[in-house]
């Protein structure tokens, strides 16, 4: 597993082109069965999924949640509109369910590394980012690999934000091992384990969260199999049991 | 980072010892930096944290549960003596917070790999068995790695489990981003990375669940630095939102 040295992206720049770029400048070929993790953040600007705090106008609603927690009004807005149910409020703290299922701070709304007065909303569908980056990287190089897009989200009991997988393609995002026996003959009965948010979180160990942010890393040597979709990961609402 | 190849673990027998002995077998030297992270379950047979289940008389409070839960009665009375609290109970799922703090289910009681009718309770104080291993590692090879015991647990939100760290040595739970400024001069202000639960998660990517278990994975080329506890990692009941 290694980051892939690469310039700043610039907003609106096609994402596959400054993927093959950054890969091609370092010398290392993608290798069929690779894993290739971005952060949700460059793919979210070649999208041009970012906006200026300054076109936005909160509602009401958005300004008492402003009042309890101590945010901005524009960013709760922003967090509002991403977001289809407010799932806890404390000062400093918005968690949301986004319209994807996530349920995480702000909605996935972001203000780092996207410039002043700027916020990112996660991409429109993750995985279709993650399907089209996959497909120009086959085109590209020839090679089948799976793409994963990472966020890192906080835990509801653990200290910390973690990465995790908001959008894959190529890669399936659960490997299933019940009803395999383990090494005394025991069946396992609940072992389903989220091998995509395991990749997101490996990869989000090299990827740093300051000014030397490194947006891209590649994963070898843990076969890329299969295929699905990053809402596969979230618990649907009627099992949730902490909601 | 790669999975070091052993032979199965004799209950009881030496944690440190076991662990060099594979380390040497697999031909590859520690190095100063790398972590080594051990699945609980070795961890725990070496300690002797096996309970026959047959040795073991269900309290009233534990066959209440074994009815709403669908499970063994023996093995929710081990639950219950490893726990503080019961978070949730549904048919198939009991969440309990274990003793340590964790929010897991089964109170991290585990009847795979252990032998029949055996159940595995977490290690006593998995921070001083990690610390007990590094000081072996330090002692018989002279180098300064950092240590995680790795389970896996659900997440509240999402499918699937991940890896984490229950114990830890010689490495810093958590790495705190915040007052660093990003790539445009803004300034973090909620990024505190659960770095040892990544390391964990990222090796569980290696060790898979059943009769091919590889407990032993070395992670090189992400220095452990600093020190700490796996309680770090824990968010305290006054803190938790989701309890």
């Amino acid at each position: 597993m290694w980051a892939v040295r690469s310039r700043l992206l610039q907003p609106g720049e096609d994402l596959s082109g400054w993927v093959s770029e950054a890969l091609e400048s370092s010398g290392r070929r993608l290798r069929n069965g690779d894993v290739l993790v971005v952060a949700h953040k460059v793919v979210s600007l070649a999208e041009g999924r970012v906006v200026a705090l300054s076109d936005v106008n909160p509602s009401e609603q958005a300004l008492q949640l402003a009042r309890q927690t101590g945010k901005d009004p524009r960013l709760v807005e922003l967090v509002l509109r991403e977001s289809v149910e407010v799932v806890r409020v404390r000062p400093g703290l918005l968690i949301t369910r986004h319209r994807l299922g996530f349920v995480c701070a702000n909605g996935g709304v972001d203000r780092s590394n996207a410039g002043p007065e700027q916020a990112v909303l996660l991409p429109e569908d993750p995985d279709a980012s993650a399907r089209r980056l996959r497909d120009a990287l086959h085109r590209r190089f020839g090679v089948e690999v799976g793409v994963v897009v990472a966020d890192t989200h906080g835990r509801a009991h653990r200290e910390g934000a973690v990465g995790v997988c908001v959008g894959l393609a190529g890669v399936a995002p659960l490997a299933d091992h019940r009803g395999r026996r383990d090494l005394y003959g025991y069946v396992l009965t609940s072992s389903v384990e989220a091998v995509a948010d395991e990749l997101a979180a490996a990869a989000t160990l090299l990827m740093g969260q300051a000014d030397e942010a490194r947006p891209l890393v590649v994963v070898r040597g843990w076969p890329a199999v299969g295929d699905g979709q990053a809402r596969q990961l979230v618990r649907p609402r009627e099992r949730d049991l902490f909601s």
